[in-house]
């Protein structure tokens, strides 16, 4: 039950509005809480770019002793646009039953067409994942005006079994969700959330006002503005540094939720060089190697991405010792 | 044998000094010549989305008779990236059937991780395309620098049956291959071509001069540039504009074979506009439009792309009526 | 002496680190402080485009009543780049002449060669302002690497009888000064701070952080993130949106203040929309428009801006509206 | 009378269907002929940033023994940016006495408001330029919509007793002039041609044939592409290599008009890199080193612009050795 919000009676007002018939005269509408910190799981491979799961759970085993909400599984951190489709399947289901009921398991399955993100969902759902984050399609960049983004999303959580959460990650997909479409898409009754890695902080607060009456939840995408989002209304962050630095992030969340402003700015600005140094100047890679410094197994990526050097690393290793997360 | 051009001692040399073991003495080195006009061909849809393959034979028949070069098959006009890994295969294989010797096969085969590349690429080939069209890998575009996308063209190329050609389309996927990179991999001697939709013509110019030791055939990618793309040293094109206008498209390489600048420039003139209508201003619904005017079947795209209404179809319509393609 | 911060010890010792001799054992090294809201005035113009200097002393009269710690004058909302030097410098003396000591006159004194800016500072300097905002020179924006720009601000603050603020505004200029030149300008002694309009919260809290040891202090440059910029620690911010809602910004800075968190992030949330009418979404014009709702003189922009039409006129009003700001 | 070419009868009838009144029955109207290579001249300055007269005087001579058809005072490459509005007059009118009726000689005259340029281009004409290259104003960038850029330019052709040229340079200005600004400003008696620097090939195609009937003549900005720019209809170039290897340009025109279409493509090879090295990749302070090895004076920028070092230097020395212009 931790995991649901109450509906309040305007989603009620609003569901009739839309059209869809009532079944029953005192429904009971509830909303999947989203509210928390999520590491964007990596997916460890072996030397031969073959799934590790055995690495896997043991990173899923040292996690779970963290107080995350959940995991994202296949965000863009978990290198899910390198797995095949039976893949992406199987490497879920194993997560399931891994994690079992501990943790909330939100499934990245979005794809380039709107069919194979109905099916891939679909499937998600079938394995037992939670909720599904959906990245903007992004291949026909000129096609990817607000109308056709506003269908894709629709067909996709019309159809789902699973509430849907918009994700959008421009550094990626060079596709940046627009306000308007995000707005649109927030009075779906099975779209419950926003995931933005833009990191555009006046975009995400004007979009918490903008969507407060449709139960409509806000994660940041990165942990150099986590602190900020709380600040304007989110509630709570998909966090590629999380997979390293777990613990310090869930620790900002609750100095927040505390009201512990000075501490939280303070810790805040600790994590942004470790977090930039993984994330948009390392990228995956760099994820990985931070990873075996904290106990968790990181290996190499597929490629086309490519290892970092060892000037690189030491780079990376100095700016976690500077900011106190190594000795 | 008319697809066969020899490679010149310089290329036996440039092999020996790139330490690859020569088994005999006078080793015939040849390399596929693809110089010509191709239309990179739409994938025609049911109103389901599902592939509609009688479509498809039916609109090959029609461009059999064009003297295009060949065609390329599953490119960004073919909105390969919405087609599953076995509809690709399936697809391609149908096409080599109906095909045959008249035309020369071209496969996109690029997939965003370096092992399903070489996998489809190797599909390809065993189905029997001729060559490898293979795009710059794009999703994480912070990670995909110069040596990241020479590794990966090198291990697909290294592992390919067919010869590969790079794809560089930005529009597409925010990824401009480097200079550098294409001079780089144009030494390769399974690396044989470039279809560059970049549109930047000194860039075409200079790559041109900076690899004509190394047998490199550069394809411009868009109709609008054709005739300055063949002026700097392009051997033919890969224009999406070929799918409705192919007589067209190959009379301005008649045109330029035969020294005619002036009726060059004037028919250049007279493509561009019917040519942005159909590309970068409408993308594939626009062209697929534009195709049912002229004998082919066009159909729907599939989602998320979108139809377009009405008032754009009637601006197209009338930038190929004021440029004299229609009445 | 409201305006003067004591820099601390280490300062002292950076300053000797740097080589610079020190005349007496206990010098007194003091930064102007410039924490607080400022609206970058906008220059009211006749329907000539002359100045309306004296629209331009009506304004500040109202103006003045507002808690602002001070005004920016020729900042972009200032229409700056449309005045000649000999207005620029005239305009300034007129300013200082009527608003006297009551608030902190902060002068927009960039050009795009340093020689320019040197000149124009000194002499901005000259009839009274306080500090000097130095936007960065942007024309050759292949040469505006790290080294040009850090030379510039240099050379500019070597010479300057009054403080520097650093002043990024990608928006318009499209150079977005890298954390790393601030941070080594932060050292300059006579460079006291930096104005950012570009909206990456992550990357004010990292400068925050990072310059922490210099007396430095950061401004937001948009009232849609002034809430999360003061939450990661900037010290106030130079606020377009000033010049209409002058008060509600300086209640914003208040309710932080007082730590009044919950009420900051509904005010900020009402504030974002507004906002972004008058800067981002419809500039100076729209500015202009909704000053006049407000008391204050708008009047036109100087071409090439245009007068914005009824309909957007009609937008612009309705954000106001619907966020509370008029009936 | 070399520079005239005489308007056809459709310009009169243009000129009577926009409601200008003709005094007499058989009014001549005609256009100053810009057809040709022009080296968008190199402002020198001395050591200490004042600017060196007796050595432009010295290129100038220099350039006068090529077959440029004029010079472009002010552009770009002649950091017009850098120079006071004093120096930018005194600077033309220098000029307009050393080179006299020798050479055809345009005058950037572009500011950031029209209500300057206007003015600066009034005195150009006093001083004796013979037409006016005017930049796109680009500071407040989202502002410049097509309205604002149509009106700037159409104010000050009205205006301007000299003809006006167009002048795209979004590499320095972010701002693309857009086919449909230029297509309707072609319609103006006053405005008689275009630099364009983008690179777009289709872009001057499709522009050279939608204002065929306008007397409207295209210049290509850039050496890099000079020659595919004559073949889609442009009539010369405005190209800052011409200010080192001026002769080899000309003789690039020389060979297109002579229908020596392998010749040109292969000069044209061999322009491309050393264009590239001292426009886009080492900006002017490349371009002026370079100048030196050819004879000219070349001496500093001004700041910020900064001097470039030894290794740089040696690659663009490079560059013009593999390219045959150096030994």
């Amino acid at each position: 039950m931790s995991h649901i919000l109450r509906r309040t009676i305007h989603l009620t007002h609003k569901t009739l509005q839309s059209g869809t018939r009532l079944n029953f005269a005192f429904r009971c509408v509830s909303t999947l809480d989203i509210s928390g910190v999520y590491p964007p799981i990596a997916t460890p491979f072996n030397a031969d770019e073959s799934i590790a799961y055995d690495k896997l759970e043991r990173n899923l085993q040292q996690w779970n002793t963290i107080p995350f909400k959940g995991y994202v599984v296949q965000g863009s951190n978990g290198e899910y646009a390198y797995l095949t489709p039976e893949e992406r399947v199987e490497l879920m289901k194993k997560v399931v039953q891994w994690v079992g009921d501990k943790k909330l398991i939100i499934a990245g399955s979005g794809c380039e067409s709107t069919r194979d993100t109905v099916s891939m969902t679909q499937k998600m759902a079938d394995v037992g994942a939670k909720a599904a984050l959906v990245v903007t399609p992004c291949y026909y960049k000129g096609g990817m005006n607000n109308t056709a983004l506003i269908n894709h999303y629709t067909k996709v959580a019309d159809t789902s079994p699973i509430p849907v959460i918009l994700y959008s990650v421009p550094g990626n997909t060079a596709i940046d969700l627009a306000p308007e479409v995000i707005i649109k898409l927030s009075e779906h009754k099975n779209i419950i959330g926003l995931k933005d890695s833009g990191g555009d902080i006046g975009k995400l607060g004007s979009l918490v006002y903008a969507t407060q009456k449709n139960d409509f939840q806000i994660l940041a995408g990165s942990a150099s503005f986590l602190f900020p989002a709380y600040a304007v209304g989110c509630v709570g962050g998909v966090l590629g540094l999380a997979n390293v630095l777990g613990k310090a992030c869930c620790d900002l969340e609750q100095l927040y939720k505390d009201g512990k402003m000075e501490e939280a700015k303070q810790l805040q600005h600790r994590l942004i060089a470790p977090n930039m140094a993984v994330t948009k100047r390392f990228g995956v890679p760099g994820l990985k190697v931070a990873m075996e410094w904290f106990g968790y197994y990181g290996g190499p990526t597929r490629s086309p991405l490519q290892p970092i050097g060892q000037s690189d690393i030491d780079i990376i290793r100095n700016v976690f010792k500077s900011n106190g997360f190594l000795d």
